[in-house]
């Protein structure tokens, strides 16, 4: 049988089912990224399973997102994650050294592999001809502890790329058009394989552009072939050894067919508050703006930086205008300072950030009220930027640089210059900010900071009960409304107890409130549309809402990845068979669960009762057998403390 | 009559008062800068006396302290302070332009002139030949509002420079040897007047580092010459018209005469956690550090960054050691950039971070618990770095940066490499975030956010009443320990209320609430030892617990900026008679005052009574005639009202 990429990586690491959609299967794990805002997590989880060293070819921890130390619990937890990566022999990347998907591109990166990740845009890496995947923290810790890690077979769609960019647009643009087409929920259940006569035009910096929004569609991943634009990228980095070749077989098929004409895409933008809510760049030019922002994981290349440069070279930013620039990474930074590109972005009036996440999961660079911000940023999801009632476009930096210069929204092309060549010089390698793991990893002991707190106790799930509704929400509610990040909540990320404070807050800030009663009697239940939990991977937004008693998520759809986080914390996530039911719960609605645990394990719809009027809901679920025995234990560390105990015994 | 430089600028701005020492001048001041964490209140103020436009020659409002956008609360301060500089007609200096001081003396100061600083390292400009203070946010509303500005005529102390630096001894190691001489307290009453044939070896910005720190013994001000040194300075920067020449007299005298032998000099190190606790570097040699910090209106030059570049150019920093890099303005980082030093210094395992205040500030950079942190910056008070029990040493780039490299304290004549010879090249000017006033300032609105709120109503003193001592306090109290700066606190510097509930948090938390009981009474009034408010210049430091009932502060003496806050805000400021009598009171002690009005309008000792035993303790004041009438009056706001309402009717 001729084969596509992405079942060329799966069948090379299946370890459980076979390659039929909508199929559990089990995939063995090469590699693992962690980042400082899930990373904490992971490393408890780690400890808890009393973890001698992880069982991963590669496995590294980053610290990009919180950079702001404002006191000493940031400073804390990343002296904790250098004593947990040195413990459990994983690469350790600095503060400083950049964002963890283009760094882990660069340096560790191994086309054929597949890599896990407790970042949602871990997908970034399918660039690489890897099979690159986010996925909740714990997963994480068990792929590191060397646990296959379980997905529904996706359905594969692939994208035959033909033509190529004209001036002026580029990959940012692309990924946009898909958004145009398929929007935030097009890609559930999927995974996208680009393909076809297009694709060599495409840099592998390019192709992570790409892959990295790829999350935005809400698809499983997004898979790129190895070829020899992945080869030059990798020799680049001095690790040509790194490279095998991974392409489609001629004549392979896909689960859907789409083509996608390069030549024919024009600049586009995501409006406010979706990256799914996709127009053509024309379409609201001229709508002032308070922020340009270049940088991110979703344009992290040298080109994204150097031809932001070249467009305001000689010129100056609007009056008033923030032209924010934040670095990917020390590689980079390093490379766009020796090329005078960094001298061009600040002599033009550019405000040089350090090398990281920063404004991009709302640590800095916040919006003033009321002012739209652009941003090469992956996400504009409301209250993401750290201002809550915020408007946020996402572009590419020839857009992004184009309108810092006018102040307004501007197509590029109105702009009057040719559109600028660039030549990329070499990358200089060194690795002064990434420790690589010790060889012997026996006597570390952790460094645990006064505000590293143990993860609680959760009991299992009963099987009679009667509980509120507390919230009832609409389609598409993200992780970045379910728990923020940003600055405020993320230096508690390794304190639950704390960060529960913040649940839901920008959904209604009554919740944590009500939420805290409800633990004192059966807890609570929330209900939402369709698309529920897309967005970031935070583990927290599982793990917080669970604390303050949530024990039923009753809704249309799940996004996949927050799915298993509440899987994997034991809270049950349960659909309406009929979508209308949702209709007759409101706020404050009292839902009665009989025989809960049997009802799961039969697999079949089953009723549950509006209290006040005795009325049936017809739910139904899609858990495995494996699923059903994490929700039964009361979520995965009773699962794995009960299967130490079965060891031991 | 010889005159020295100091006399030179005095006489020729004085409008009130003669040189006598002690007796109170009034000073014509020609230039004023404000910076954001002061400035918005500056602002504020600027509102409420129904200013048309500056009356200054030159004013400057900076955006250094808080460049951390969290939420829309910073970002509208900026937009508020740029709306008013506008509004006011005053330079507008951006995010990311740098640090106010090396800012206001790379582009806006003039020789010769007076200089007015709601910030107290404003003394840095000393180095440019002007009269540069630091003051309450207030008193630079009055300056730009024409009022002369009082103060004390200081003592005039000489310090004749002979001889020239060895190698890996720098600038800061002069600051350092003064505040080994002298301490904290040193300076105080005093201005600094350096001279001498050692002067032409030190550059403009090695003379800013001595003048920066000269805060720091808590002089009045640092003056230098305007002499060649300055000339080529202001060439460089294309102002060559901004200087005149002004030396001092041949023969010239001064009240206290100083010799100090730059030749003599070894590099020296301020223990913490004063800035006054000074050894020589080999005295704490070894000591592991978590942090080395480059950067700060202490160590803002060229060279500074330069020389540190060099030392650890194609070596690497010690593992695990965070060597965080500050760059002072937007200039010296395009021009370090384009230099090669600033990949230099990432290459080296350096963490960049944007042009500001930043970790300086507590603003980022929090050392991790109980790690050592060495900085360049100029004070190491506890807290001041952001964390509660920090240790911060203070030392020159030399010494930093070789520390950097061996992980531990490290002389840096120890390095086996010769001194690096450093060749600067010219800066490249360009004004892209310093937006020069307004023509037509006419039509300009404020832009309020809604954090910004108006300053609460204060009442007038009472004759005769009760309150208890809520705090006792030992010597040396700064500003930061009284209300800290860094990022928990700084976004609420527009919003006394709130930013109330952070008053004297570092010294006892039991305070705020304590005091808010107060307020429903009589209020309160607290006790401390020596040099009362040393430190940072902010008024919150007395608005806050002034907000929160505080009448009257007993101390044996007051720094001398946080001195004018307390008159300022209408706040008695009292001392004892008998030093001793400090020993007699104890935190909830009530003290008696009877028919006080009279007692500070009299100029003489007067008693107080202990309550519980009728004991009287005798106590004085310093207060000039024009201060009691804003004491008296409730403060310099009701003043001012006041003589709006005698000048309209």
């Amino acid at each position: 049988m001729k084969k596509n990429v992405t079942q060329k990586l799966i069948e090379s690491h299946l370890v459980h089912g076979t390659l039929q959609p909508g199929e559990e299967i089990g995939l063995k794990i090469d590699q693992t990224l962690t980042q400082d805002a899930t990373g904490t997590m992971v490393m408890l989880e780690l400890e808890a399973m009393d973890l001698d060293r992880a069982k991963t070819e590669v496995s590294a921890q980053y610290v990009d997102h919180n950079l702001i130390q404002e006191d000493y619990r940031n400073a804390d937890d990343h002296l904790f994650l250098r004593s947990a990566a040195q413990k459990f022999g994983i690469f350790y990347s600095r503060p400083g050294n950049g964002v963890s998907h283009p760094v882990h591109m660069q340096r560790l990166a191994v086309s054929g592999k597949t890599l896990l990740g407790s970042d949602s845009h871990t997908c970034a890496n399918g660039s690489m001809g890897m099979l690159a995947m986010g996925a909740g923290g714990i997963d994480v810790a068990m792929a590191i502890a060397g646990e296959p890690y379980y997905i529904k077979m996706p359905q594969i769609m692939g994208v035959k790329l033909t033509g190529k960019l004209q001036d002026w647009v580029s990959a940012k643009d692309v990924i946009l058009e898909m958004l145009r087409r398929y929007d935030v929920k097009g890609g559930v259940g999927k995974i996208i394989e680009y393909y076809g006569p297009g694709l060599k035009h495409l840099s592998a910096m390019d192709r992570h552009v790409i892959a990295n929004m790829g999350a935005e569609l809400g698809a499983t991943t997004t898979v790129f072939p190895s070829d020899q634009v992945v080869k030059e990228f990798l020799k680049d980095q001095n690790r040509e050894k790194d490279w095998v070749e991974l392409t489609a077989d001629r004549g392979a098929q896909y689960d859907i067919d789409v083509e996608l004409d390069l030549s024919k895409i024009e600049p586009l933008i995501a409006k406010p508050s979706s990256p799914g809510n996709v127009v053509p760049v024309s379409e609201v030019e001229g709508e002032p703006i308070y922020q340009s922002y270049i940088g991110s994981s979703a344009n992290p290349g040298y080109r994204d930086f150097a031809i932001a440069a070249e467009i305001v070279k000689g010129k100056r930013v609007a009056p008033g205008l923030s032209f924010d620039i934040n670095p990917s990474s020390r590689q980079l930074l390093i490379q766009l300072s020796q090329d005078g590109h960094i001298a061009s972005l600040l002599s033009a009036g550019g405000r040089m950030h350090q090398a990281g996440c920063n404004g991009c999961i709302g640590m800095g660079q916040a919006p003033a009220s009321g002012r739209n911000s652009l941003r090469t940023t992956p996400r504009n999801f409301p209250g993401r930027s750290g201002t809550r009632e915020d408007s946020v476009f996402l572009c590419s930096p020839e857009t992004a640089a184009a309108s810092a210069l006018t102040g307004v929204i501007t197509d590029p092309r109105k702009l009057e210059m040719p559109y600028p060549k660039l030549k990329e010089s070499k990358p200089i390698i060194d690795d002064a900010l990434l420790e690589a793991p010790l060889e012997n990893n026996q006597d570390v002991t952790l460094e645990k900071g006064p505000n590293i707190t143990a993860i609680p106790n959760f009991d299992p799930i009963k099987d009679n009960f009667e509980v509120p509704v507390l919230l009832k929400m609409g389609d598409n509610i993200s992780t970045d409304e379910i728990l923020a990040g940003g600055a405020r909540v993320l230096p508690f990320r390794s304190n639950i107890q704390r960060i529960s404070t913040y649940a839901f807050e920008i959904v209604d800030d009554t919740y944590y409130e009500r939420a805290m009663k409800s633990r004192d009697k059966e807890g609570h239940a929330i209900v939402a549309g369709y698309n529920y939990g897309q967005g970031s991977s935070r583990e927290h937004a599982a793990l917080a809402p669970r604390y303050l008693g949530l024990k039923v998520v009753l809704v249309k759809d799940f996004a996949r990845i927050h799915l298993q986080n509440l899987i994997n914390f034991g809270i049950v996530p349960i659909r309406f068979l009929e979508e209308n039911d949702y209709n007759k719960l409101e706020q404050e609605t009292i839902l009665v669960f009989k025989d809960l645990r049997n009802n799961l394990l039969k697999k079949e719809p089953f009723d549950i009762y509006i209290k006040s009027t005795n009325e049936p809901i017809k739910v139904v679920h899609d858990l495995t057998d494996r699923h059903l025995e994490l929700i039964l234990r009361g979520g995965i560390i009773n699962w794995i403390k009960y299967r130490q105990g079965v060891n031991k015994a």
